[in-house]
């Protein structure tokens, strides 16, 4: 019997601390998503498109508007070369929301965007939002499984 | 020593059970999503936009290109009940990619769509690509949280 109690009261034990690994995971994934959607940011001012193109997993990929999916991190860094060919690209942007899976390992940050630039030497701007679906990687970092964006502005005609 | 041999084969038994529920959850979720997604289609087909913005979750927003967020289930459904407005009208998408957390309760589809409209009597096409990230409900269900999508095609200028 006592034999009994003790497995019952072992598994029990292991269980509650699971799930309250879980629940931890859950939260502090969403932690980690946050901060790795800001880290991605912080390496877009750089302007080093191979920095940039490294946040993505390798089944990674990135749709930009108007233009072909980007589906490796090769692509990836094509994509922000362009990008960062722009004059006097400034760009920012801030998740409104983060959520991840209870198992913390798949996750994602949504928000909105700003961008101005000189187009033509005339100031242009941009403003919209994104998805960044998130990954968490053997090694225990989040790398970006899948990125798209569109721009709230009418399109022009 | 054998309560002890009892209690580590008790749990080890339980966490590899656990592990295996876990994989199983994965795969499981992955094939539930999938069916969201063409199911989601399906109802899109309809035209019927009530019917569409059902799939949202109370936490769910559209990202649709060139407007605001639409951040309500309500607010889905009038960008639905816009959309259908369009002349000869054809929607088609399928997932090129679909994941999910090893717990099973978030993952996403993602790949291509394809849109042919009647512009003022002129035909018009449109392709491009989504993310749809899937959550699942207390009631076992598979609600969008975000869905969001931009066009190939170049910008008109």
């Amino acid at each position: 019997m006592r034999s009994k109690c003790l497995v019952v009261a072992v598994c029990l034990a292991a269980a509650m601390s699971a799930n309250a690994q879980a629940k931890k995971s859950g939260g502090s994934a969403e932690s980690a998503i946050r901060a790795a959607d800001q880290a991605w940011l912080k390496a877009c001012n750089t302007h080093d498109a191979a920095k940039v193109a490294a946040f993505m997993a390798p089944d990674g990929a990135m749709f930009p508007p108007n233009a072909p999916a980007a589906t490796s991190p090769a692509a990836v860094q094509k994509v922000f070369e362009g990008f960062f060919g722009m004059k006097d690209l400034k760009l920012t942007w801030a998740p409104t929301a983060v959520m991840a899976a209870s198992s913390g390992d798949l996750g994602f940050s949504s928000g909105t965007y700003d961008l101005t630039f000189s187009d033509n030497g005339k100031p242009a701007h941009d403003k919209g939002k994104y998805v960044t679906v998130w990954k968490k990687q053997g090694d225990g970092s989040w790398r970006v499984v899948r990125d798209i964006f569109n721009s709230d502005l009418p399109a022009a005609h």
